[in-house]
């Protein structure tokens, strides 16, 4: 049997493939002193508060410290070895229970585990002669989203991340809307618009760009006071645009992780015949939980959806899903070429398993087994545990407390708030306190990624000033944590 | 010191880590009997060679075999290595040194480290503060490439692939002729067309449907009999078109290995002030050796290069450079579009070092740090040997031999050639011989497929029949390997 042939790896491998696994296992070392976890962890806790989230050292600094430069001659293993260490030292622990800075967090075992078994295998995703493990476990996995959305049936593709899977939407829309675009390209043609919350992903203006579609013909629509777009407005601005092709709804808002109002979105887009997009790429995840799947009720309706378990589900990076409700091999029209020496039609297996065609990519990353393991590992009852552990209720408890303000009552994982230092306090409500507490955010980050025990980020929200987002998913923050980030951040900014 | 903590990792993640260390440490096993290699790798040998290349097995059986089906619970440690287990034995093994079916072979176990490491540190590339070592192990890359194109300067990214680096390409080349379709897109604007080579790859015709320009906009110049552009033909089609945009010129075409005239096709897009782009994500490798670079010529001209170490150089999938000659930030202010949560202006470093604008995508993989320690460890001296090791004079010897016909003397490491059975060696040239050689590498391939001991591919090119496209790069082929390959084919095909 092949896989109990007794397996030999070259020294030299060997030696850096455990570097490699070391540093997995610096990742691995999981939670503080977290409530969730048995008591016999103390050790192990001790160990992770004694690697930094970050060590941070400036670019100029970092440049010298690593020595990045390639020269004619090799380097001796030791050296290499040292070189690692020192990658791995001076890279952010996003793995680290204190890292709240990105919408991904945390490490899952089973996906890492899946990621260094698709780096070993080395393969391509575009025909089933090549990668026949990963195109059936895409499919699979593809198939268990669609059920999850709610569609009797459907197609899809894994993307290298989620700004890519909202870029097909918009090719798919107007596919759709006017197919021999693909040949002829937009000159002459009316000029199309697409309708998205002015909260929506960056990635819809950076995909109009680069579609040809043009940054101005992307029409934004007001959100409410929470940050979910208004149908009305909605509906409105479509009657008044030059031509409509299609409305992007999100579902989980970067900054604020609001959910537009994906059913009556639907009603709009049902009236005025325009494809459906649900940017799912962060909220996906409450697809899995009943307690939560409300907030993205109608997600049915949808034509295309873009969803990444890289995000709250915790595969490793990247791990986009993009799903498209038709049946009629939408994406492979419109995306194939044909090329003839991938996809011959002479072959002796069912060519419709060469997936190639259906990206516009050559060669795609086999990302989908990264989600595939883990579910297989704690199944779907498990990945619902950990939204809903993910969700609301807990952190409030915390963040609702004297000089930390909260700029909403978090829908989803993204918590904002203000924390106000003592000397700001009396100050009276204006311009001119609004004006210091911008400034409050930028000078607390720089303290706590020179100290380097948490990591959590700022920006502003239209006309709000600058406040800390902080992103709470991985299941191994504690209570403690949450308690720290609050007692750290005052101790870095009381003096302000 | 960080590195020196005794880490620990959690039992079942040390357990499932260790099958993907064996997953790749089947990769590593190396050569048969090669001659390059010393006689202590008799047992080494002897494990490869019980290692197929591939064990077929039909989709519909491989489904049941994999029990893909994700359920509501999860699986005992045991289930899931089992399934790890299966998904290794029935992938390709890539790195085995008969298996040639693509452009990329072979393992380098340094690569696959670099891999590890970056699977395991799980960040992504758009803000120094989250990804500091990743930033400058880029730059650090981007800057030994440009500097081996011959450039002074310049600016560059990685991308996942070649297919988006030549679409960034076609998107620079717009933007320079005309920034304000980034705003307003094509409508309106008059018809653009790309020029390249109808041997050029499929992803400029993909590109040109993405960004709404059209394939029938990508204008195919003539190639000669060796399959390289024809400079004059390119200059006749310019001259007759409507809104000339951008060349590409190919540099190691995808079938048979082409190199277009960079030189003189630089001095026809000098003349007409069009962009030039080299799609060298397969030949970009002759660059680093003095024997071969003469293939690239006026490379240095360029305006916009892609070259794909995951091809000849073997770093690990996916790791594809696009480098650009402007100095003046083109790259960013093509693809900005200043996400405020993300690029704040206020950070207490340089944000000149937050490189995610420069992407259209957001979250971006560190994939410059696999060929970073690849050429750290070999050093650009053993990377020129590897090249020069690869390419021509040596397969020729074996395949200009009785029942193979080489379709071209190749330039590169495509080796192009008809396997002619017995039987048809005495009938007449003419199309009904042409018509029944057209069918035999089908035939041979699904042999080959089913009894898993090599792996390679076919297709047509032009009005030419079925061949073989052998593609040899893995430096641990040796000639017993190009002998099996030959009898092997014989083997399977001389009753047909």
């Amino acid at each position: 049997m092949w896989w109990g042939l007794e397996i030999q790896v070259k020294e030299k491998a060997h030696i850096l493939i455990s570097a490699a696994v070391r540093a997995r296992a610096s990742q691995l070392e999981g939670p503080g002193f977290n409530s969730h976890q048995g008591p016999g962890l103390s050790v192990w806790s001790l160990h992770v508060l004694l690697v930094s989230v970050c060590e941070w050292v400036f670019p100029e600094q970092l440049q010298q410290l690593l020595d990045l430069d390639l020269r004619d001659t090799g380097e001796s293993e030791e050296a290499l070895l040292r070189r690692c260490s020192d990658v791995i030292k001076y890279s952010v622990k996003t793995g680290h229970p204190r890292f709240f800075n990105q919408l991904y967090a945390g490490m899952e075992p089973y996906s890492t585990v899946g990621s260094f078994i698709t780096e070993a295998i080395k393969t391509s995703l575009y025909t089933y002669e090549v990668a026949p493990v990963f195109t059936l476990v895409e499919q699979a996995v593809l198939k268990k989203m669609i059920e999850v959305i709610g569609w009797e049936d459907g197609d899809g593709t894994f993307n290298p991340g989620g700004s890519m899977s909202n870029m097909y939407a918009l090719n798919l829309a107007r596919y759709r809307h006017s197919p021999d675009i693909k040949e002829n390209g937009l000159f002459g043609v009316k000029r199309q618009v697409i309708f998205t919350s002015q909260d929506a992903h960056y990635s819809l203006s950076k995909g109009a760009a680069f579609l040809g579609i043009g940054t101005k013909n992307i029409c934004t629509v007001p959100t409410d006071e929470r940050g979910r777009m208004v149908p009305s407005a909605l509906e409105e601005l479509i009657l008044k645009s030059a031509e409509p092709i299609m409305v992007n709804a999100t579902a989980g808002t970067t900054v604020i992780g609001a959910f537009d109002p994906i059913d009556q979105i639907a009603d709009v887009c049902e009236k005025y015949g325009l494809w459906l997009h649900v940017d799912a790429c962060w909220g996906g995840a409450v697809l899995l939980s009943e307690r939560h799947k409300h907030l993205v009720k109608g997600i049915d309706r949808a034509d295309s959806v873009a969803w990444n378990p890289h995000k709250m589900l915790m595969a490793c990076l990247q791990c986009s899903g993009f799903l498209v409700r038709d049946k009629t091999h939408l994406l492979q029209r419109c995306h194939s070429a044909r090329a003839s020496y991938l996809f011959q039609q002479d072959k002796f297996y069912d060519v419709s398993f060469d997936c190639g065609d259906k990206s516009i990519q050559c060669s795609r990353k086999p990302d989908a087994f990264k989600i595939w393991l883990l579910w297989k590992a704690l199944g779907t009852s498990q990945l619902e545990q950990r939204v809903d552990r993910a969700l609301p209720a807990k952190p409030m408890k915390f963040f609702l407390l004297f000089f930390f303000f909260c700029l909403f009552q978090p829908e989803y994982a993204n918590v904002c708030f203000w924390y106000i230092p003592p000397s700001l306090r009396s100050l009276p409500d204006g311009p001119e306190l609004w004006e210091k507490i911008h400034k409050v955010a930028p000078v607390i980050k720089e303290r706590m990624m020179k100290k380097g025990n948490m990591m959590l980020g700022y920006q502003m929200y239209q006309d709000k000033a600058n406040f800390f987002r902080m992103v709470i998913i991985n299941p191994d923050v504690g209570t403690d944590d949450l308690h720290f980030v609050l007692e750290e951040t005052h101790r870095l900014g009381k003096d302000l």
